[in-house]
């Protein structure tokens, strides 16, 4: 039996990453292309997968790490539909289900984040743990929490980047979330940094980026503080362009310190591995749909054993 | 077949509970004495079970529910001791450990909010739900999360007493916690109300009472809400002396919904059955245990299997 041939795509607010392999070292094609209108921004995708199967043979599966919010219920009527999205056009869009219908394989569906966590932990700075959480700081804040070795979604999925944080004394930025104002993201998300300095984070220079980065990894840490208390990870992966700061970790890890104040009093939350960079970068989103791919798969092999009950929370 | 009849303990901070039975309402005996301490509390626990054993016939296993900090790593040396806990004496004490040794039945436990969700889940206000979160508003504040159908705890148990939020407009108390000082339970817990108002709030009355329900809903909703983001629950229970304080439930999911501020956008986050009061009230403690010792017993089974690996998690 030869090893599976996976397709993935990272389908972002601006771009759409399709690839076809087996891990982020065995990448066969890939394309990337702006994100349009729905229906021929999916077609396209789509292409380029029927493309790679008629010239090297069938995929196995496909695995979609989507931008939300996702309605991904188990067996919920808009499974792998986008819910209200401010990117023009796409909210309501099926983004899973045109896609197992003109491909006629096992498809998989998550949220960016929760296929970059699962990324990290199949390939990245998260081995071998089973409870982790990835977040990602660019533009916006996002992260998903692996729990017991599965993805966290219960009425939905988490929404990391909208926790409420206090406002550090002095800060006066009004946030820039739409729906919050000074939640975590409107407070220490890129778009947040560069609204209050005025300048895009990674322009900053100096003492005014020292400043900077001692409030973002002040807002970081009261972020990261209460996904420790409610998740109990054992690390916390981060990626994202703010993530890149020169510096920022190690003040990060001092500011969480400082945060926890010796509650419970683990020295694990306090070690050198215990918050730390993304290791795949690019790569993370893409990655996550190669898993997506190979638990749909699975999933798919399951449900096709005689006795299997209905399919639930993947196409196949 | 008999049915299998388990003991639990509820382990406090100032009062012991064990009882014999299989459910909240199948409990054949029960006593609960004041936590003094660690070897005489514990022995009189285990003397009880003993007595019960002679009288009725052997138990098949024990579940505890206990005040922590906890260490719960499976497999950890440490496994079942308490690691710094305020209580004078009980710092680094091994709390399964000696019940096993006496007792010779499977031995589980979790923290006494870990096994209150248990309980609520099995046979109270979150029955039939896979992903939820349990927590207790008494003195101080404490949750549990189920996800998936299991207890969340990676390097840790959950603290989710511990959480940052925003101090509200105009509330100058300082806060109660030792470690955080303003924290959650800080300033929304029990004894943090006291002090604030400088009486107990179930002695509160007419506008001062109104006024502290106000502050009371606005600071748990904010906690709540960090909790909805990083957890994902399908319900919310709440148990606790100050949950049962007059309508303070209607506040907390009107302010709950303000807090959301419409993010993600689910009618459910809004719904009367999200945030609801926990069912089995003072028998939550216990009736987790009665959970925890059915899980010890059935990890027992499976590790008496042929070719079962070592145990990890529970003693046997």
């Amino acid at each position: 039996m030869s090893a599976p041939r996976f397709g993935a795509i990272e389908s972002g607010g601006t771009k759409f990453v399709c690839l076809v392999g087996s891990a982020p070292d065995r990448i066969e094609a890939e394309i990337r292309f702006p994100t349009g209108e729905p229906a021929p921004t999916l077609a396209r995708a789509i292409a380029f997968f029927e493309e790679r199967a008629a010239e090297t043979g069938p995929l196995d599966a496909v695995g979609i790490a989507s931008f939300g919010p996702l309605e991904l219920r188990p067996g919920h009527a808009k499974f792998g539909h986008l819910s209200a999205t401010p990117k023009p056009g796409w909210s309501g869009v099926d983004v899973a289900g045109p896609v197992a219908a003109a491909l006629g394989v096992p498809v998989g569906i998550d949220t960016d984040v929760n296929g970059a966590a699962l990324g990290e932990g199949r390939w990245g700075a998260a081995q071998g743990l089973d409870t982790y959480v990835y977040l990602t700081v660019g533009t916006g804040i996002g992260g998903g929490a692996v729990i017991g070795g599965k993805v966290v979604s219960g009425l939905v999925h988490t929404e990391m980047g909208h926790l409420t944080v206090p406002r550090i004394d002095g800060d006066a930025f009004p946030g820039s979330c739409p729906f919050h104002g000074d939640c975590w993201e409107g407070l220490a998300g890129g778009e947040a940094m560069a609204a209050r300095w005025g300048t895009p984070a990674e322009e900053l220079t100096g003492g005014a980026l020292r400043e900077a980065l001692r409030l973002e990894a002040a807002y970081l840490a009261a972020g990261l503080r209460n996904i420790v208390y409610t998740t109990a990870p054992q690390r916390i992966v981060i990626g994202g362009g703010v993530a890149e700061l020169p510096g920022l970790f190690s003040l990060l890890r001092a500011e969480l310190s400082a945060a926890l104040a010796g509650y419970p009093g683990l020295p694990e939350h306090a070690a050198e591995d215990f918050v730390v960079p993304a290791r795949l970068g690019r790569l993370a989103g893409p990655a996550g749909g190669l898993v997506l791919a190979a638990e749909a798969a699975t999933a798919a092999r399951q449900r096709s054993r005689p006795g299997a009950g209905p399919s639930e929370g993947t196409y196949a």
